[in-house]
């Protein structure tokens, strides 16, 4: 069999740690390189760089066209922002390059809907470069979009769609439970929704542009409402001790309208240590149509390691699609390959195993 | 935008119908023509055939050479057969005339499986005739194969797979309660299995492979088992009255191992009246692995309903897809999709709705 396949991984966070991780373990992959925007005062290896226990041989590097250049790689996985124009330096110069992008970037999942001007540019220079680049992530990207799109396969009609993921923050660090808003009183939490440093979850607007394209629903309005979810005990984690009356999380919820009639409400209860008042986690699909489709699991699926595998386990089929800016609902599954990856590169099962 | 995309339906049984019935109901796509096997004594408007209530100015043809001469259609939805073997007389013709095939005959999900020989006639004729060929319905095809490859899409790494799908055959006609044994003794129902007369359900190998396939796992062998469900109760349907002590259905059950470890494990247990001693249905899907997922909703997602829209929710993708044999875990999900099919077709969604 040929080379492995060269993968580089943009962002060394939680999230970057993870992908790198599990890129080294698959076979048929080779971790090529790794991309930090922060500079380091010192040469760091990628292994002390997201805290592996050992070195890996391979120096962390703050210089991504230099790194482009010296490791050619087939695949970028990009893990270092949440938004489409926070992401566009790394994705114009990657594809430049050739180079097949995923993205966990929350708006990547469909970045018309924040940035169509830039949306149409990803798609014009990956096809001049011969390139693809997917947005994926547990959600947006699986749970609350894809998934639901999937379940629509069995059905005559859709009438209308509602979908619930209870979560718990416990694992996350100072960034994100600071975006929730975990820790403030009310009054601050709802100046934080007001001035935009209380931000929720990032992608309803792109989880729900994803459904309704696959459904061909026009949306006339989508409604945006992000509540404090206000403990009534004292809830501690490994960043945070929230007090008695302070808040533990954000309560985000998105409607999206035809007309007058609400057809897509997504609930998003993202709090820290939520067993603590007896609130199960999980995930919950209600499709109502013909036929209706319930599907539910507690407790719900882990974020960080699915985004992880979701990242990695898509690769072949970025890798195989035609050239341009693609969506999770117009590749083949994604599947969690546990053999050598080049088995799946350009090769199709046929029915014919 | 251009003329409606023609489809005809091979089948005029109870699933063939509800295909017949859709098909009429969707934006962009035309009923081209109906087949059905049997002949009939008097010229039969399709309206009488399947028990519309109104004739619809189409008769069905029992002659598919003339039928395909005349109607020229773009897609054929085969609904006249459970094996390969049974389908292929059809496929072939259709083929022949660069028809793309959709198929709801359980083996076809995976037709290799039961037919490795037919299989690779099947793909060679479609890339010969610029056509794609797909297997698909809810199972097998979707709840125990489909739906589980893509939850997979969020694991690290899969240890093992436990589905089962709990429904109730109530619904259904003499043919299928006689391939379950129902009404059956005990004792006639072990015969039966022996002499084959008693099948349970047709695809568990198909799933199976469909599964491992995505997976890469090497399957070393598959066992199934068929065992009687015996009614405590008299169970009343409009085809039959199984009494107390008699057979209600059939659990049919399949074990694929690596080695000496199961790895997946699919259960099927299908009945009469299940209400009636207290069985809830529903469609369970548990995969262990990292991260585990589990998902399940009660009741069942229903059959029939389910397959009819399966079998036209998947036309764009077929008529899209590169020419072979295909399967499901190869093309983009299914959709039910409201607006003008021919939306779909050739054209995707890139993100830039």
């Amino acid at each position: 069999m040929s080379n492995a396949l060269k993968v580089i991984v943009l962002g060394t966070g939680r999230m970057g740690a993870g992908i790198i991780t599990l890129v080294r373990e698959k076979r048929g992959l080779e971790l090529a390189g790794v991309y930090a925007r922060r500079p380091r005062a010192e040469p760091t290896d990628v292994g002390d760089a997201i805290g592996l226990g050992e070195r890996i041989g391979l120096e962390v590097s703050n210089d991504l066209q230099a790194l482009l250049t010296r490791a050619a790689p087939s695949v970028a996985i990009q893990a270092t922002c949440s938004r489409v124009a926070e992401a566009m330096d790394e994705i114009r110069l990657l594809l430049r390059h050739g180079v097949n992008v995923v993205s966990i970037a929350e708006e990547m999942i469909y970045p018309a809907c924040s940035s169509p001007r830039l949306a149409e540019e990803i798609h014009a220079l990956a096809i001049a470069n011969d390139a693809s680049v997917l947005g994926t992530g547990i959600n947006p990207g699986f749970v609350l979009d894809f998934l639901i799109v999937t379940l629509t396969g069995v059905c005559q009609r859709v009438e209308s769609i509602t979908a619930k993921r209870v979560n718990d923050l416990s694992p996350y660090g100072a960034t994100v439970l600071k975006s929730q808003g975990v820790g403030l009183t009310a009054d601050a939490f709802a100046s934080g929704v007001a001035d935009g440093s209380v931000v929720g979850h990032v992608g309803f607007p792109e989880s729900i542009a994803m459904m309704a394209n696959a459904i061909g629903w026009d949306i006339d309005r989508v409604e945006e409402t992000r509540e404090p979810i206000v403990s009534g005990v004292e809830r501690e984690t490994s960043t945070i001790t929230v007090a008695p009356g302070r808040v533990a999380g954000c309560l985000h919820t998105a409607i999206a309208y035809r007309g007058d009639t609400p057809v897509i409400t997504l609930i998003h209860p993202q709090q820290v240590r939520p067993e603590l008042e007896g609130v199960t986690t999980g995930d919950y699909i209600d499709i109502r149509g013909d036929p209706g489709v319930k599907l539910s699991g507690s407790p719900e699926i882990p974020g960080g390691v699915a985004t992880a595998a979701l990242a990695v386990n898509v690769i072949p089929h970025v890798v195989n699609a035609e050239a341009g800016l693609r969506t999770m609902a117009e590749l083949p599954v994604p599947a969690s390959f546990c053999g050598d990856v080049r088995r799946l590169i350009a090769e199709r099962s046929r029915g014919c195993a």
